[in-house]
């Protein structure tokens, strides 16, 4: 284990140690001290000759022992030297909580990169700098200065924000939530997220991996690591910035449809992460996730004492899609058994505003056994009979006796329930403070289980021409263009197994005639050069010719029109296309994320795309699955199924498109941009047209 | 005041108070006592001398005055009784806790009954049955059994749920929220939900009107007053069974039946109703609204002590759709002189981890004189230099001192700011668990203040042939017939100003080729019967005739085809209508939901309706803003301003149609469902045509 040193270290150096209150240098020796940390502490500074009660040394080197851990709180202009100290006496596991490096601009940056390179050099490990630090429960380690050591448990925490992980130590720390580490990344310099969770996997004390992040340092690294990780354990992240990411310079479709945003919502999806909005919507699903089983489907049993708060549960359950269990005739007739005759024997299990403890026992023990049901939801409000403790208790007993499926409770009310709320933290069945949090974590977990379930993906892998394209490619590199013509698009697309229209350039009127009654009328005319991108824009599209009159017009008119518009346009002649006859368009494309890599996209075409903006992103590679998803996760699906007397496409022919177009992308990095656009798709059999594409290409 | 001897009687009668511990009898007269009511409390029960020190009475009678209010603890066969005793001495204003009514079935539906007829008799006004009690902290009348007297305050509290009121009264005591009247309503067989909020109303002691309510008893009513007192007061309310499982719940439940969830969105909506999801958020918003003033606009400035947490807020401000201020040039170079030169001046303004209460104070202070600012969000999470308390105090001053802006907090953590969470509830500063709460809270406010600055409503009316439309609709319902045909359907259209297509009923085919001359090609043909509902189903629908032959094959094939389809169908004739070149097919329709009337419904025609259900709804009578706001409220709305090269529609015109339909469904309550499909519109300046449409009827 990499981190082993970080998170069970023998003996804890604190370089800058101080003895005047309130400095970090203080705390964090403090919070050592006060954690109970059965290792060695070694304060050192210069200055000192003990802090409290702890013999301070000078210099690291002054302990003539191996340090395990080196905890430093020096200015930042000294840490550099500290580094060097730190190599000296061969400590390989360093924490930089000192503040003053990247974060405040250029000089800071320099210094980080210095020590950076000096640790590099000796083989150090560093988290930080900037950071709170280091807390592991089990170990009494408490190398922060965050606030006192919380209860141990199986929640593990990664925090960019050191302020957030102080608070989120207070609410733990009040609530009764145990943590197996914490860990503030601050500026992240060396070890990173992705290094943490990667550890926290083969934690075995580690059950859920939680975390705040601002920024993700290796995009495409992290999406698939944490796809593995997920499959193991549940990852919550909260990643702010959403919304700030700001508009972003593309000329695809494709690019102005995808913000900042979608990347990372991809991943999180793909990954199975769990994203969450607040702390404490973080924390209400990571005790869930830490304390109780996975559900094995959806449907939710609430049992209630009265019956509001019951009718707002079986709103939120509808609401989030859930399902509201429908009790087996077995469960019916055992409640009816037993309880009063005013209870009500369906979901919502109402025991009564008289319940008392043994009512709910009863019910929960029951309802558990029902086949039909997959979790449990337990309201109580505090009337003048209710005992919150002892049902609490009760709760608490049955969610030992019966392990198998979740149980969450939510106690309204404040003072009256304190105290079965604190029996529920304690018997690990969580809290929540209100039957929407509860419900609001239930579909976060189903939400797993249901990613956890997914088939194992497999691309499929096309044979095509990929030489050709790495031709087409090459020679646009090398002449630095970005932009791929029209015709070395589709050339592009043909090597990947897309059809594209028939068509020649005819250079003069009578050319484009013969061509035209070649391929049959209607035909499609398009102006061709290399110096005009937007054709329409400039009259040189004409669709819907239908006889040699039209061809010849609408070739002269070009002829005469454009030159007049765009005087030094090179010119080549008129591309005479076949026309796609009827079809639904579509669109596909893709847009490179600089962290993620490639961000497939389908979108319905014409005014959907227009008004809707009816699109969905994938991470490529694709499977068959995904890319079939991706369809049904535009909200006009429908269209392409048929509706209103239209007939169906062919959806599974749209689904390949993506995936060859995945493979294209995937192949090719090079591949910047690429939208296919209206990609025109007819009843199942046919064959789709990729009437128009547009490819850009860059060095890497 | 009606409900003056409800809220503050001088004397109380307790009837069926009891010496048991636990009894509901017991409970409430103990709460009279340890609320520290001030006037004369009568504990009534014949069993009995004498209740906690207090003089007991075998009957009221035997009190030998008027008690003001009686509350009522008998067992539900002894009430009616007990309601003759209240007639006798004239008591007029009574509580009756006891359950066993309507919610328990036919038998209690048949005692409640007798109850209200007892007291309408008697001049007595009823709070219940089935229900928790009432209170009043400024009077310090606790006649309930839910819990003890909370502190007082500006919100009033009405709900349907007993035991859901007791869980606040939990919450309110442990957070020190308080109060001015909390209600009960219980079945409200004669009290309702809308007698108390007109009379909260007029209680200049209520500042905020919140409740839970499962049902509303009278929609019309309730819609048009709650929107007149939404001017005056803001209505927060939960109003559960929304979903289909919850309204199942509720009707398993209370014996009510839940409304349409659409009718109550568009009553809500035009109302000012706050709509609140659960108990949390509604006292999360109504603290704001009690204690805040409400704010000139929608931007938010946010002052942090940590980065993560403020980005958050933004992010969260963003997406609820408010503005993230930006500060002036003034406010930032008043923070930059004053504030250390690490902090962030701009929105959210960090004042930086080691911040103490002063630069909280500095920062809010000169923000709040920022125009550019309408509400301020403070947020702070426990690091080591920070003051949680002297922070509060500091913020709770300025707020005092500055006192023309909301200020909103968010103090992450538990235990470390628990005390400045205190002194900021204390000083009438509202605060959140977390900034997504506060954010959600702000755009609650926000909505309603654009709410109260709508313009004023004013219903055109239009000049129409009212009385043609009575003699049609007069005819119908003395047949007992439903379904108006669409030849009549469309003449009630015309005589409110509609325009529908030419045409005549051919009964053979030369009359039908002359007709179609006349209207001019194309044209439309359609069966006419009255037994054919479905025209299109049996193939008695063509479109785009163009010929004389055409109308011939049509109008022979229609003859022969459709009887052996419909054997026993009447067929008149087919009708030659014109057709309606091009244009956009929009639907109006109308439902009337059983409480709250006419729902007008705009939807985009075609694929939009079929595949999105691309619909919106708002209560008749409409004015022209609400018309149009309908149209804006689609998600295709686009589409009318034109897109793609399409012109835009006369969007006016449509607007004008449903305000046309609006007139005719409020003049003729009798018309119980109208569908216009399609509304063909053209662009600006043409007339929209009503195609097809179909109207029902029914007594009432």
């Amino acid at each position: 284990m990499r981190l082993e040193k970080f998170f069970n270290p023998k003996s804890v150096a604190i370089i800058g140690a101080s003895r005047v209150k309130n400095k970090v240098g203080y705390e964090i020796l403090k919070s050592m001290i006060e954690g109970g940390y059965e290792g060695e502490i070694f304060p050192v500074n210069h200055k000192a000759e003990e802090i409290e009660g702890l013999k301070c040394y000078p210099n690291l080197e002054a302990i003539g022992k191996t340090p395990d851990l080196a905890i430093i709180v020096v200015p930042a202009k000294f840490v550099a030297e500290t580094i060097k100290d730190c190599a000296k006496v061969q400590t390989k596991a360093v924490v930089i909580i000192t503040a003053g490096f990247k974060e405040v601009g250029k000089e800071g940056e320099k210094l980080e990169k210095e020590i950076i390179k000096l640790s590099k050099q000796a083989g150090i490990n560093i988290i930080g700098p900037n950071c709170l630090g280091l807390i592991v429960p089990a170990n009494k380690l408490n190398a922060s200065f965050g606030g006192q050591l919380p209860a141990n448990g199986s929640i593990s925490y990664i925090s960019q924000s050191g302020a957030l992980l102080a608070a989120i130590l207070d609410m733990a720390n009040t609530n009764g939530i145990g943590f197996s580490k914490l860990i503030s990344i601050g500026n992240k310099a060396d070890i990173d997220e992705l290094d943490i969770i990667k550890e926290l996997n083969d934690d075995k004390d580690t059950k859920v991996i939680a975390g705040y992040l601002e920024s993700i340092n290796n995009g495409n690294e992290f999406a698939s690591q944490a796809e593995q990780i997920s499959h193991n354990k549940p990852i919550l992240l909260i990643k702010s910035g959403a919304t700030a990411a700001g508009a972003k310079a593309a000329s695809s479709h494709t690019g102005s449809l995808a913000g900042g945003e979608t990347a990372y919502e991809c991943v999180f999806e793909r990954a199975g992460i769990i994203r969450c909005n607040s702390i404490k919507q973080q924390l209400d699903f990571a005790t869930a996730f830490a304390n109780q089983p996975l559900p094995k489907g959806n449907s939710v049993a609430v049992i209630t004492n009265a019956g509001g708060p019951g009718i707002m549960a079986a709103d939120a359950i509808e609401q989030q899609g859930l399902v509201f269990a429908k009790l087996s005739e077995e469960t019916i007739s055992k409640l009816a058994e037993n309880l009063p005759k005013a209870a009500n024997l369906y979901n919502p299990i109402d025991v009564l505003g008289d319940a008392l403890a043994d009512r709910y026992e009863f019910a929960l023990d029951t309802v558990l056994d029902d086949p039909n049901v997959n979790a449990v939801l337990i309201l109580l409000t505090p009337q003048s009979m209710t005992e919150p403790a002892a049902t609490a208790k009760a709760i608490v007993k049955i969610s030992q006796k019966k392990p198998s499926k979740p149980i969450l409770v939510s106690m309204l009310g404040a003072q009256k329930v304190e105290e079965g709320i604190k029996i529920l933290t304690e018997g690990k069945v969580p809290h929540y403070d209100s039957s929407d949090n509860a419900v609001e974590t239930i579909k976060a977990i189903t939400n797993y289980v249901g990613w956890k379930a997914r088939p194992k993906r497999i691309v499929r892998l096309f044979a095509v021409n990929r030489r050709k394209v790495e031709n087409i490619i090459e020679r646009h590199l090398r002449h630095k263009t970005r932009e791929i013509s029209e015709a070395e698009s589709k050339e592009i697309l043909e090597a990947y197994g897309f059809v594209t229209p028939k068509g020649t350039i005819a250079t003069t009127a009578e050319q484009a005639v013969s061509t035209a009654e070649q391929l049959g009328y209607p035909v499609v005319m398009k102006i061709w050069s290399p110096d005009i991108l937007h054709k329409s824009d400039v009259g040189g599209v004409r669709v819907g010719i239908n006889n040699a009159r039209q061809v010849r017009d609408a070739f002269d008119l070009m002829m005469y029109r454009i030159p007049k518009k765009q005087p030094n346009a090179n010119i080549l002649g008129v591309l005479v296309q076949q026309m796609c006859k009827s079809g639904t368009e579509v669109i596909l494309g893709m847009n490179r994320d600089k962290s993620f890599g490639p961000l497939m996209m389908f979108g319905m075409g014409g005014i959907m795309v227009e008004v809707l903006k009816d699109v969905s992103f994938h991470l490529a590679p694709l499977t068959g699955r995904e890319a079939k998803q991706m369809l049904i996760n535009t909200r006009t699906y429908k269209i392409l199924q048929g509706v209103r007397g239209k007939e169906a496409v062919d959806i599974d022919a749209i689904a390949e498109g993506l995936q060859r177009l995945s493979q294209l992308v995937t192949e090719f990095p090079q591949i910047q941009e690429i939208d296919i656009n209206p990609y025109v798709v007819g009843r199942e059999g046919t064959i789709p047209i990729a009437v128009d594409a547009r490819i850009s290409v860059e060095k890497v």
